[in-house]
């Protein structure tokens, strides 16, 4: 039986490994419609591959392009915001939402309000929005499937079991750049230093997210709410290798482990699963090839940014949503050579604990989430001189 | 709810990990029959300790001893085969199956026939008549939960999906001893040294099939009628740290490992569920303190009894039965110093291809499956001599 898919963020890293997803499996889907960002020939050539209904652009500008490059092909198209949330509703099966940072928010919730089932890759509709946007699943009985190769992995590692006798659940870092550097060393290093991941290529920012740790951080928090667990249940652990995703600790002693070779096609495919799963014609996981896994404690005396978001979450309220903002405000600014590495973490926790006093609940509604993140990220910026002062030679 | 438990091989290793595992959960189990070997004190202080309904002593002659050692408590006996199948049969919710060897075939099955959930830790019911005992089981609607470390792991590790999905099931081996000796160091080696497993305290003749890697390759035969896979999807990894238990690769290419300290009060507990998990006051398994995990593919040049038991399965009907009672023979030769350890393989080598010309089907009946065990072992015990000369200094 075909189902329809919609892509959004079909031009991004996630969204292409989608598409190879979905054309390896031609006669189980029918795309619906793809989302893009500002690269209308990109995503004008991915509609036509995959047959799309619907294309949406997000940047305005790009329409006419959009328009032009789709000509005689029967794909309709619309460019903005307004376009974007239309396809995100459109009627489809599946709504993979691949969209980054707080931009994919709105659309993801569109379609999750919609009733579509979600396959979700977008990190801050969890982050910053946790609460709302879980409640509103729960009320509408809608299914979200993790992408995150870590939450796709503690998935079906759940599956082995009953949540009841859940005693932790455990999620990988492969441990960034900066694993075996000393302090002084992380200290100094450049954002291009930190933004050479060792095992998977993704996007810049979260990249330095990999070298902070925050990136784990901000995945326990998705975690706590994709799968009902406190703080105190859930762990990082530091695995180079990058091959077992999660682990599931349960009641008996035993623990049963989500691995896959560091390819967003597994746990794509995983999430798009029918009941039964996708075969996938992609080389098979061979430990002896490999021959050996490792794994250490995350330190936290180097990667501070995990023990904030640790912080953040036992916290609770609004404080993941304004560790959020405080830290993609200063890895900007990282990015940018404005600040030093160590200043990312000082800024997120002094942004912290300045809205540590007003003990803000929970954004409500992901209207109230996108405001308190436009509030955090403000103070943000006017702190970032100070810093920015200091490094000067 | 408190369930009724028998436990067939009391006094032996799993026997007592599993009364550890019953007294740290009392109020969950009533204990029905305990079954022990030879040994009349231990039964008797096991019987006392668990407040057993019913003790039987396979020995006959230390009946006398066990009715004395329980007088005054309440507690009956009996010794002997029958009263062996008798305690198995009694009403239990579940019994587990751990009297080691062909001896404890009988009981096992018939604890089975009498329609008992079998918690089964006897390899021989599979090795030698799992056909018949697995028909058995379906025709009675019987589950079978399986204790071995391996076993389990795979049993939780499948529950992460659906059957149809899995495109092969690995069990680890520690490697034995010898893994990293030579071949010819290992030609040298006598049972002493082959003893010396590196990670479980077993009885001594599954520790020369650990030496050996005859115990993976039953293994293997086990694990075709437990989960009902063909030999070509089943799979040996040896892993010396004995962390990961089993794996099983789904058809997406993402895989789910079953991991636990090498304790086998885990995979006891795990098949003592009922739904939920107990819950087990054993140190957890902390990957960070172990470091590393590391996986090599067995050699099969300097251990050719996995290639045999892999060649028996593929051959199917009697050859596993064979195979079996071949080995067995062979391991008390070697161990009483008659033969060396390569002509453990080369015995069961050429005893398994006497038989292959008759293309024996399999043992449609437990009794059946007796039979031809007791032949092979005949066969086997006359080819000894030849191979017990040649050692003869």
């Amino acid at each position: 039986m075909t189902r329809s898919l919609t892509i959004l963020g079909a031009t991004g890293s996630i969204g292409r490994s989608t598409a190879d997803v979905v054309l390896a499996h031609r006669d189980e889907f029918r795309i619906e419609a793809v989302v893009g960002g500002r690269d209308a020939p990109a995503l004008a050539k991915m509609a036509r591959e995959l047959g799309a209904n619907f294309a949406a652009l997000a940047d305005e500008r790009g329409g006419e392009a959009l328009r032009e490059a789709l000509a005689g092909t029967g794909i309709a198209s619309g460019a903005g915001p307004s376009a974007v949330l239309d396809a995100a509703e459109r009627d489809a099966d599946i709504v993979l939402a691949a969209i980054s940072g707080t931009a994919g928010l709105a659309p993801t919730h569109a379609a999750l309000k919609a009733g579509r089932r979600i396959a979700l890759a977008n990190k801050e509709s969890l982050v910053s929005a946790g609460a709302a946007f879980m409640a509103d699943a729960r009320q509408r009985g809608v299914e979200i499937m993790p992408v995150d190769s870590e939450h796709n992995a503690l998935d079906h590692a759940l599956a082995a079991g009953l949540g009841r006798d859940v005693e932790k659940a455990v999620i990988t870092a492969s441990g960034g750049p900066f694993r075996s550097w000393t302090r002084e060393a992380i200290a100094a290093a450049g954002a291009k230093e930190a933004s050479a991941h060792p095992v998977w290529s993704m996007g810049s920012k979260i990249n330095i997210d990999s070298a902070t740790l925050m990136n784990k951080g901000l995945e326990l928090i998705e975690a706590h709410h994709l799968f009902d667990l406190p703080e105190e249940r859930l762990d990082v652990l530091v695995h180079p290798e990058a091959i077992v995703h999660g682990l599931v600790q349960w009641s008996d002693g035993a623990v049963t482990a989500g691995l896959a070779l560091p390819d967003m096609k597994v746990p794509i495919a995983n999430a798009l699963r029918n009941q039964g799963r996708l075969t996938m014609d992609l080389p098979r996981l061979d430990l002896a090839a490999i021959g050996r896994l490792s794994f250490e404690r995350p330190d936290e005396e180097r990667f501070p940014c995990l023990s904030l978001a640790k912080a953040a979450l036992r916290a609770g309220g609004a404080m993941p949503t304004i560790l959020n903002a405080a830290n993609e405000i200063a890895v900007e600014s990282y990015m940018a050579g404005h600040i030093r590495f160590y200043d990312i973490s000082e800024i997120v926790e002094r942004v912290c604990s300045m809205f540590s006093g007003r003990r803000i609940s929970a954004p409500a509604t992901v209207a109230d989430a996108l405001g308190m993140d436009q509030e955090a990220r403000q103070v943000t910026r006017q702190l970032i001189p100070t810093y920015a002062e200091a490094t000067r030679p």
